[in-house]
């Protein structure tokens, strides 16, 4: 495998999108061209004779602006105001499972104020140096009839390891992206490291639990913390940015009149795409970036029950389900390749084969399962356990990264030593591809948890020789990539589905599903079942659109303890996600499962009920997002651009363009407030219809807060759902 | 007042010890001109036919260096190795009840490696650039026949508002000083950002205690955090460097190479000096930065008594005292001024005047009180209640600092509002020491709290039109110097002494003693009673030698509570102190008390009265302090050069020459152990001979572990302490 095949290719414009595009441009023709000609004053266009194409560009002796198509002041660099700053510093990164401390020597930081420019078709190239210092030459490109700009760092002094570019920004705008965020939707006012890592336990450090993860583990994570960064966002003047790199960056969007982009390299190029609408936006950038592969079809059948503990208990586990009339689409089981005992507890144990002591009869098991409808799911993540035999043969092979004395890097996880595929390496990445098509797909898994991926060490020899700084987020891609070709290759991507946590560009093309990774198993803003709303539409807003997450939540340490409440409301949001999922978490007896009482079960049943109801209509929301980008968890604003309400909406979503959900994230709740942007909104369970504005209603237990809209095609499949669950005796108290 | 008094001035080297160090340079001369020719290879010495002056500095066309009279290179600049870099930045502070946040948007940090050299006589003038960006013309300056290099900032472009500047470091180096740190004693491997604060409760991000602190009034602080900071360091080097400015600092002694002072402006200069001990280095630097006259002759008759509750509680306490034993010097009565109520508790009021309402009869009472022989301290601080009358005076006579509308900046304590006096108009500096003079000198205080000086808000407009961020920690100083000049003026330097927590270069001059200010009523190694011998010894190493503590600690809060076996451990700590003073704690029902029961009373009665017998020794270290700068608690490296052990013991110290004190500073403890440097060291209790080397004995509580030097002048002294005591029957038990 070449290297560079290993980066995202960017896919051509199409050309249906040019003509939307100069459709609508030449509608907003008018009222832009004053605005610019209000802000610009002494400012003089650079082509006056072509301002209907693409960019706007405009200069005097003192500087240059750069508006994007949809008449956005980008860019703006004077001498006083430099869009661009240069320097070198030396970076600190120390790692402790997975939780990272990041700091730098600053050696210099220079405002390159001084700029030449030349001027030619569709490319602006600045020279910007300070006195001749820390020259960086910049392509600013728009091809005609594209309104994508593309800056390249065309020359740089070879002493430059730092830039921080400006990009200008409005008091009232609105910034969504960087990947996954899980404590803010909207960015501004905040800054955000890009670097994957573990998410962190409590993410905020006021509180007790995230005190005591940190003196007990250093793992206490922050706002910021996630297992996927990406330096992608999009702002609410409907522009998208996205820097085409994988060191760690740092993205500031705190300034009212700039964001400061801190890059800790000179990128590759960095990509800007503007559109008339959100959607549109969204295309575009899942043009740039790679869209998910629609679901298989199996998965409407139910929830993934996340059972453990071998082949007896897991069936009679599902047989106790079924009894109760859960739906079950698949027994995902993470202990499929066996375990082992630390003084922790159980562990899994990393050899990525079945285990026949821990579940005889497997082989057959899957294949009587297939019959009765119920699929299979394993684990599977990038590391190999030291002592056993995959792990050897990798060694043995030259496969395995080495640390700087050039001997294996095995990775301490806590009584237990593994070792880390190079990937990088084209031969150890076809071993382990090869490894996941005869020991998963060929043994029969459907799917799998494709876990970690953000635990790259900084001081680790690879073998295509680049850093561990700039591999480290790259890591994530990568892992995807191996899961994606390996599915691809066996002509099973229509009905494997694999799950990662871990992100970064690229996952959009690579990870056919994203579950929001570790939620503490309560109701905090910041790692509880609130959390996981903003990181779905974050996601969304950086192009990957199908995600889910534990139903429960699984961090169980301290004092917490899931409990039946909190299990319920989550599986009342899940059951409105395109995946619905279990797992029994880190300490399964400290937490309230799904049979862990007759009213669970009936709960349960419920859930995944109208889960498999709403298929027809998931459907068609999942293949939007293939074809299109368009996340099956939307933001409000995606539907409802002029309601300025919906800008700061993190805890509701829309499920494809029809459902509006809101969630219950607070424990003990009898009543539910909510906003309904304009439309007429009928509500799921008492059909009573709402309009645009605030509202509140009842919200007992078993009712999810969800509304449907009247105009919606699915209309009545969205009526029958109440009706067939009675019928069905599924519920009694609605 | 001109406001250029307000500067210290720079006292003139005296001529004896110029003579001293002229004949140990000549000793020293032969050993180190080879290692500097050793070092320098290709380089050039500037004036090589007199070399033995003062200090040495080389060039060659890339760089130079320059080296301390004692031979230690300081500065080396070179194009690669740039000593000098600077920028600009906008500053953050935000303030909340004395604690800050501090942060910055850093515009530009550039490394001036270009420099143009002049040589002139003793002066060595240099400009540096960056391609002719950022010059700063910086003249560096040693006159013939002295150790002290100054540097200057003669020129520089007004858009620098950031330093950052190199100074040469060993790998083995020991670095003291920046003022009063309660966490490190030797600096390096830490930075220490330099900015008059509280000093945070707990202090250490690791504590339940600072996490709840933080939590519920941004209140834990830092390792850094102090009421006292200077931007003055000691080298094990045997140098000192100190940076005469009151902006913002941030000092780095984390890397190996170099130490880098950060300056938030430009300084108005740096001054340098070495010697060829620590004890002359002492002497050097107070003869720039000033010494505390030595204290009264009626503190050493016993320890001074904090009570409150008003004249007939206080009476009552004190005959309790004396009828057991305890030796008083002083009562010393915050509430000497009255008290209000709010929903936290008892407050002070804040309005500097007896209070006969609370305490009847004080102005005949202060009389009797002295022809016992026991002397009467009050409280002030540099605020006034807003509703009161001197409040309204001040405000009348627009003496209040205004916020920046112009109005009186009124600061919120919590229920009541107060007034600060502004010290920058010199109208207001007077009549705030004319109500010193005439409110409490007058009234026949002898000696008072001086509280507070740390809380200037930022946001503030100031007669002298100086910025808050530059006058905030000037503040301690200008609030040193009315209490100064108070009594100064008033004649009663010898006989009214007034004890202070905040601090700043200045403080040596003004601050007749300083206290460790509000210690946690714990066994914490950074807020507990070990915190407060790092902070006697790093304040003595930066010129200030008087250094007290609360008996037992002050901070109260959440769970804390005061033990009886702290009090005890803290009261045998502080008989070998300067100062013996007790402070019931914010919650004195809380807290164990000196009369709790009765063997607290004699243990307390007992260790008054060793204090009281080593006042002949104690008088003589606090006359070397006046005299000479050395201050009376110090590191044992100050007389024990040559032991490596000693630079890094920060809970030990020594009283003087010839008494060594290793405070027990842990709970329940029956042994302990101690290093003793190379002498003979005679154990006050037993009267067993210790040599040199780690040793441990029994720890009982009643016996402070304290050693005195078989040679000590004072040896007859010493060995008669153990022998009154028992005559006395003070002590039962030893």
């Amino acid at each position: 495998m070449e290297q560079d095949s290993l980066n995202y290719h960017i896919r051509q414009t199409q050309n249906k999108w040019i003509l939307m595009v100069t459709i609508l441009m030449l509608l907003f023709q008018s009222s832009y061209s004053s605005i610019v000609k209000n802000m610009t004053m002494d400012w003089k266009f650079f082509k006056e004779e072509n301002q209907q194409q693409n960019w706007k560009t405009i200069q005097n002796k003192d500087g240059f602006k750069i508006f994007t198509k949809n008449g956005v002041l980008l860019i703006s660099h004077t001498s006083n105001q430099p869009w661009i700053f240069a320097g070198n510093g030396k970076a600190n990164y120390t790692m402790y499972r997975g939780n990272f401390k990041i700091n730098e020597n600053l050696n210099e930081k220079m405002a390159l104020k001084d700029f030449e420019l030349e001027e030619k078709s569709d490319t602006l190239t600045a020279t910007f140096s300070r006195n001749n210092l820390l020259k960086v030459k910049v392509q600013f490109y728009s091809p005609e009839n594209s309104s994508q700009i593309t800056i390249k760092f065309l020359e740089y002094d070879p002493e430059i390891n730092r830039l921080w570019l400006r990009i200008q920004a409005d008091a009232q705008e609105h910034i969504y992206g960087c990947g996954e965020q899980f404590s803010y939707f909207d960015l501004r006012g905040k800054n955000f490291p890009l670097w994957t890592s573990e998410q962190g336990v409590g993410r905020n450090k006021s509180t007790y639990t995230t005190f005591l993860a940190d003196l007990l583990d250093q793992a206490g994570g922050d706002y910021y913390s996630t297992f996927f960064p990406q330096p992608t966002y999009t702002s609410s003047k409907k522009y998208y940015l996205h820097i085409d790199d994988s060191s760690y960056m740092d993205f500031n969007f705190k300034n009212k009149e700039f964001h400061e982009l801190l890059i800790w390299s000179i990128p590759k190029q960095i990509i800007i795409n503007s559109a008339s609408t959100f959607i549109e936006l969204l295309e575009k950038l899942t043009i740039l970036l790679g869209r998910q592969p629609k679901l298989p079809e199996w998965i409407y059948n139910g929830v993934w029950l996340g059972l453990q503990g071998g082949t007896s208990i897991i069936e009679a586990k599902l047989n106790k389900a079924l009894e109760k009339g859960i739906k079950v689409s698949a027994l995902w089981c993470q202990d499929w390749e066996g375990i082992r005992y630390t003084s922790f507890g159980k562990r899994l144990m990393w050899n990525w084969q079945w285990d026949p002591e821990l579940y005889p009869g497997l082989d057959q098991k899957i294949n009587i399962l297939k019959e009765q409808g119920i699929r299979f799911m394993g684990y599977i993540n990038p590391y190999l356990a030291a002592e056993k035999n995959l792990c050897k043969e990798a060694s043995e092979k030259g496969y395995l990264a080495k640390n700087m004395k050039g001997e294996d890097y095995l990775v301490d996880f806590g009584e237990f030593d593994a070792g880390i595929v190079d990937f990088t390496n084209p031969d150890a990445y076809k071993w382990y591809k090869e490894l996941i098509k005869k020991n998963l797909i060929e043994f029969g898994l459907s799917g799998w948890m494709a876990d970690f991926g953000e635990y790259l060490p900084l001081d680790i020899k690879l073998q295509n020789g680049e850093s561990g700084d700039m591999m480290h987020n790259k890591w994530p891609e990568l892992w995807a990539r191996i899961n994606y070709e390996a599915v691809l290759e066996t002509g099973k991507l229509n009905d494997v589905v694999y799950f990662m946590r871990a992100g970064y560009t690229g996952s959009q093309n690579y990870s056919t599903a994203m579950w929001a990774g570790d939620q503490n198993v309560d109701w905090s803003l910041d790692d509880g079942l609130a959390s996981v709303i903003p990181a779905a539409l974050s996601l969304g807003m950086c192009g990957h659109g199908i995600h889910h997450s534990d139903i429960g939540g699984y961090t169980t340490l301290f004092e917490m303890k899931r409990t039946k409440e909190l299990f319920m409301r989550w599986a009342e949001m899940a059951a409105f996600t395109p995946i619905m999922r279990t797992h029994e978490g880190n300490r399964p007896t400290d937490n309230w499962q799904f049979d862990s009482d007759d009213e669970t079960l009936e709960h349960f049943a419920k859930m995944t009920n109208i889960y498999v109801e709403l298929a027809p209509y998931l459907k068609s929301v999942i293949q939007e997002n293939a074809d299109k980008g368009i996340p099956a968890q939307r933001p409000l604003f995606l539907h409802y651009e002029n309601d300025e309400r919906t800008y700061s909406i993190k805890y509701q979503y829309l499920l494809g363009r029809d459902i509006l959900v809101a969630p219950v994230y607070q424990e003990n709740v009898q009543q539910w407030n909510f906003y309904l942007p304009d439309d007429q909104w009928i509500h799921f369970w008492t059909e009573e219809i709402f309009q645009q504005g605030d509202h509140q209603i009842d919200a007992p237990i078993g009712q999810p807060i969800a509304f449907y809209r009247k105009d919606s095609q699915y209309k009545s499949l969205f009526q029958n759902i109440k009706k067939k669950l009675i019928d069905n005796e599924i519920i009694k108290y609605i």
